[in-house]
């Protein structure tokens, strides 16, 4: 199987850490893309994902499986016996969905979208509002906030246990300091479970 | 079960017709919520969903899920005799995330940041940008195309069968009207995969 994507890029890296934490990292081969310079708008890019983002995941039949978490269901249904990231029982899998959602919504997008609308990365292909990035900044770090709160008590997002939730959160969090951004001992909570992430392996991948 | 919804918004309706296609409807009880007059803003609703939306799903025992594809998955693995909506095999689950996916990130986001952005309609909680509102509108609408596009050969989004895919398709579909997009002649393929799915007596819930 092929892994379409790229090494400096935040939903990759969640592909990535998904494989690492399963031990299913040799089962791909990852093919570099370079979005700087729009090799995913490319037409034979357009022809495997035509929302013309990584990662994509090719099987060896040529199928093609785009978005994160849709590649991320694929190895956690198609791998049984790897270390389970999305939930055993129906409440679990319900609390991590509901959270890789949050993170999703509430922190992942406006994180994408402050960085595209304040930093213009993209200009060749969107057009930048900086007032519209300046608010999904603010709320970026709002959610933050809210995640150093909901850590106070915890040593994982959610089912006290390392799961999806986690590396997404890991990952947008590692991601935010392109619109300046960082934890530090501002948000104590966040960052003791962030320095426990990073010195997973997975986290080097 | 307490089903906290909103009879006439689009994410609580992706639940019903979700429960309505597994026969599992008369699982829980409807409490309407008003999210225009803000009832969802209240420290009730809140303690339930600190992200401040609906739909939510409260269990017996008081745990609230929010979102409404944790909602979902949740009725999907705790009534695994009820038909499967989410896919079987892996390439299958694959499939349906993917679309699911690329509906809520390129249809329904941008069919609601384009309503919310160009009608002010929750202007007591949130700023609308105009132009950010506008920029979302035309995305919809292209998204509408490629949606036409791909159902030319297709009586459903993916799968050759009925998933929730359709559902949440089905649902910004029809909510597009907001932002006065309606589907016509004008795009035959959805319109037709549109008429089907209305005649459905899920989509009546
Ligand atoms: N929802 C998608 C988002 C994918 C995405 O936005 N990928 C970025 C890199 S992290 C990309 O390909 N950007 C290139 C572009 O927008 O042109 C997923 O989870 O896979
Ligand atoms: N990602 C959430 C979105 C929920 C959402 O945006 N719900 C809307 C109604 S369709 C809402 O509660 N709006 C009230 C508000 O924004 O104040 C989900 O899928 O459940």
């Amino acid at each position: 199987m092929k892994l379409y994507e790229t090494k400096t890029a935040p939903n990759p890296r969640r592909v990535r850490m998904f494989l690492a934490e399963k031990g299913l990292l040799d089962k791909v081969e990852c093919v570099e893309v370079d979005i700087q310079k729009g090799e995913n708008l490319q037409p034979e890019f357009v022809a495997k994902n035509p929302m013309k983002k990584v990662p994509v995941l090719e099987l060896d039949d040529g199928t093609c499986i785009a978005e994160t978490m849709a590649i991320c269901r694929y190895f956690e249904e198609a791998y049984p016996d790897s270390p389970k990231l999305l939930g055993e029982s129906a409440t679990e899998q319900a609390f991590i969905e509901q959270w890789l959602r949050w993170l999703d919504y509430y922190y992942f997008v406006p994180c994408g979208m402050g960085f595209q609308h304040t930093s213009g990365y993209f200009k060749d292909r969107m057009t930048p509002n900086p007032t519209w990035g300046e608010s999904c900044v603010k709320d970026t770090q709002k959610f933050m906030e809210f995640l150093n709160q909901h850590l106070a008590d915890k040593d994982y997002i959610c089912c006290n246990k390392l799961t999806a939730a986690d590396l997404t959160a890991f990952a947008v969090t590692a991601f935010a300091r392109v619109i300046q951004l960082r934890v530090d001992d501002s948000l104590p909570h966040l960052n003791k479970w962030y320095q426990q992430l990073k010195e997973r392996p997975s986290a080097q991948v």
